[in-house]
């Protein structure tokens, strides 16, 4: 089978796996105080732009979504986001179980607008009954979204504007973060977002790494006692130096720029040959993450060669599929994928 | 520096960590459907002697320990533990997180006591007002425990047989497992704690892996839809062969064994070496964790050489430490700290 | 001032505080045991037509809400809800501090139809990860709705079979339960919404009470140990009979059908007398709600002399007002309201 | 039958209902706008010689300790309390629903001692695995406590001396305090309570009225959008009067002053022909609350003529029994009781 069903489907880049088999008996303190995990965020500091961020490396991506909203919220507070954001649709209802209402935005293509943040902060506190509701207290958005598609820089110092209006904390999920970084096209850096996020995340887990999703926060904005409140939601790992001697591989030699450029190569490829062959697309990818939509016919062919994900039945019939490409797609695969389209 | 803090110090085990490298690019589904996962599962419920079983696997200790008794108990019900368990003590909150009431027994040794347990179920029974009370839904107990110590067979039998007085549900924390079980002396056995408890874990931090606890239930035990709880909880992983892969590596070949033999070896040595030279100890612990007491000279001339915790100042100036032997303890750092003792 | 302004304004009817004048001094027992509120369960189980219902006295509409919904979920599942109903909106996200998502649906004047539920739980269980996903559990109606509209009982039982093709429960807020039964032309009976629905409230406040909220379970539906979680959320009187004995008044010499008619008969007058003027409504309604609309001039000089809400601000300038009656409305201060209109 | 069984087996007291009769239909705002809760506030602020003290009125002694409880404890926090205490026995684990831990202390007669909280936080702070623990935020204690003993100002002083020295909040569980202010001996007053605790309440549900607690904030000590959170945990009144009032009444006239009185005149004369007659006593309680221990014979004769409580049944076969006085307790009944002893 040829794989492009998502991009958490192997185990983890060679130069990640070599850190962790030098480093199998060196010593090291644990839950967070070892040196490699200290390294890594200064190597992340340094990519970001940002001496005097906090970081914190948590598992996966549920894990630190949930437990960093969580902690940013006051207990009053929810977490607007967009219908189709990952927090509000495939986490379980893991911000309701810590308590917090997700409130949902209108979406368009898996971004939010600014327009439509100022209006319902407007709307909020002009509705005179708003103290019987949940403040809205945080601004959710990912890049890239759920369906692929990148904020520009000024999309983004909007959200931020409108977010300070009222006090609302803007948090950017990463979870793709190299892919996002490594478009073609975009504006934003890892800086660009250091400045407009009062925190934010850059996943390891899909980006090459067997696990781990670093919480970025600028400086003051990481909650009081944080890394207690990651004990208490069962986040912190004994042996923190997985996630710290990852991100500090991932952070070495332009690996994560070195993930995030061959993946976007292979999707611009994917896209290519797709849109030379005619196909219609459900949305405009720039990432790793294409929606072609194919017939019956084309469907059943790939079914038994190709390993993919299902988006959504189409009312004519046709199907919109997903195809990911990742740090770990083999371009002999992606040619025979083509092949088969 | 010699290291005897914790066992949680190193990265993990070298054929657990070559598992993972010969596996990097290779493809599997996610979110606990991969195959390694379901090869570990097989040798588990192997050397449970427990065909049926249902077995997943998590990520940290804290984590398995909250999401299981959680997903356990009914919405009325808390979790009775020794006043010294980990889940009362040292998981800032996670239980009481989850919404759920630890419920306080005395301790022996970090051991509870059948009739503790019984007297606390008959009493809260006859008491009129119960129905205001925090039912007793769960009995946890660690294996080995906090510490060091160990449950024989017919402790556990009769803590079974309790709890099954009024269908209290008996939940082993085995963060521990590997030494519990090479313990010398010991008559429980994998299969026998099977067979005992509705539900207990098999650590992987603490005993060789660079993360990663099985929860094991036995049959009809698994609570409804727990997979779709450990992702409310944050706790599954996209990439769950990162856990399946290293528990198939640590039940192959007898490393999980082998492992424990190592450490006990090593910590009866220093247990040994310790009585030929006088010491006292707080706690006589047949396990990996050792705690001596020593005066203020040994004490500094220690801190100096060696990283070890500190268990309890007495009132006489004495200082019970804790010294923990692990897979990764290299016996001339044992024999250098016997040098130093 | 003329009071329009809700149904809550103020205490209660004379023969609910005749009731607890009467029994100030007798003694009973407490924490829902007392013998006051045993005759009021009889007394709502013969009215609902259901001698085996479980029947629970809770004191507030948010507070049973919450308190039965979390009660009635797993752990794992969620509410759905009317976008528009009340616990998405109004209760400060008192479901999701429980833990417990709701899930919003389309609504119609504040209902929503079936053939939605049931896309929603096709679709829900066709989605290839909605392991990842909140379970719809239960499905929460309100009758009358926020809006003040109405169930017909073909609405409700087609309710009931998309919930039962999935297993989920049924739940109807009636905190305004009184007006509804009382509206003109309504074909759904107190024995109809028992029929249909697994859980519903009776509403005490909004219907001449100081306070209370009747919880009613279809046989088999009452969550177990609910005491005890009722006690847990704060929701259990020390002295129950407080909610008891009001409805025990309530559903004496038909107190609570009075009351209802009253009502009605206020708001059809001010209904008609609105028509007969030419004003237009925001929606339209069979109960005490009524929201016509409103042009400037007509805004200001009611502000001067009457208590109302404000639903809404029409783009064209032009406001959406709520102008409630209820059993304590005095027909010369509608008469007053009537012209000023 | 003659009840002694507790404080809350009766009605209200006659100038309590006497207010919600006067103002039945009477409009007032909802939600605890009205100006009957504004009128009750200041009585209050008056009776704590605290102007400026916020005062929340809710319904219920389990739902006002866990909802301001957990409103003053951050996410990392626990509340300290007596072994004994109400929230860590008798509230159904209503603090832990809120997910928030209970740390136990010892108790002497239902109270804490001042160098116990001063080594509990000592002990934390010094613990260097502290960060994973919950961390002490909130000292509880109960005036009159469990066992109906009472502080004295010293001690009071002495706890938020310890208090202060970790930014401990003190809260004050005054279910009783009307009994604890008419204790005869005692040296406190409510401006002595509302100047040591951060927080308090003042009951009224077991003084005289249907229900009501007040909650009492020291100026500055009320959490951010408390009135939220109240609506959030469901315990907040649409018809908030009904707490104002009653509130109102029990603050004229010095009806709280009396209820205080009759009651401890009750008990003292309870305790007096106990003494008198030869019985011990479990506990010395200078309040309304009675433990006297009583043998088989005697046990059975009362069961047939009185409601009472047991409290603990002893090894040598004696019981210990409660027996309560209250604002409803007649003199002539008491008699009655006395001549059954």
């Amino acid at each position: 089978m040829l794989w492009f069903r998502n991009d958490y489907s192997e185990g983890a880049h060679e130069e990640v796996l070599k850190k962790l088999c030098e480093t199998g008996r060196c010593h090291r303190a644990g839950y967070g105080d070892d040196e490699y995990s200290a390294l890594a965020r200064e190597k992340l500091r340094k990519a970001c732009g940002m001496p005097d961020a906090d970081i914190v490396f948590l598992t996966g991506g549920t894990q630190v979504n949930a437990t960093v909203i969580a902690a940013m919220l006051k207990p009053f507070e929810g977490a607007l986001s967009a219908v189709t954001g990952h927090i509000n649709c495939h986490e379980a209802g893991a911000v309701e179980f810590a308590g917090c209402k997700v409130l949902p935005l209108p979406q368009y293509a898996g971004k939010v607008k600014a327009e439509d943040v100022q209006a319902y902060l407007d709307n909020f506190y002009a509705d005179e009954s708003h103290t019987h509701m949940v403040f809205p207290g945080l601004l959710y958005i990912s890049h890239p979204t759920e369906y692929g598609t990148l904020y520009t820089k000024a999309e983004l110092a909007a959200l931020r504007k409108a977010c300070d209006t009222r006090g609302v904390r803007l948090f950017l999920d990463g979870a793709r973060m190299a892919y996002g970084l490594a478009a073609e096209g975009t504006d934003v850096t890892l800086p660009d977002i250091a400045k407009y996020c009062h925190a934010f995340t850059i996943g390891g887990t899909k980006c090459g790494a067997l696990c781990g999703e670093a919480a970025v926060f600028a400086p003051g904005c990481m909650p009081e006692r944080f890394i207690t409140l990651t004990k208490q939601r069962g986040a912190m790992l004994a042996k923190s130096s997985l996630n710290g001697l990852q991100f500090d591989a991932l952070f070495s030699n332009d690996l994560y720029k070195r993930v995030g450029e061959h993946t976007i190569r292979m999707a611009m490829k994917l896209k290519k040959a797709l849109l030379d062959k005619g196909y219609e697309f459900y949305i405009d990818s720039p990432t790793n993450q294409q929606f072609p939509i194919v017939d019956e016919t084309v469907y059943a062919r790939l079914k038994e060669q190709v390993e993919f994900g299902i988006w959504e039945r189409l009312s004519d019939g046709r199907i919109v599929i997903r195809l990911c490409t990742s740090w770990a797609t083999d371009e002999n695969d992606l040619d025979a994928l083509i092949g088969l389209l």
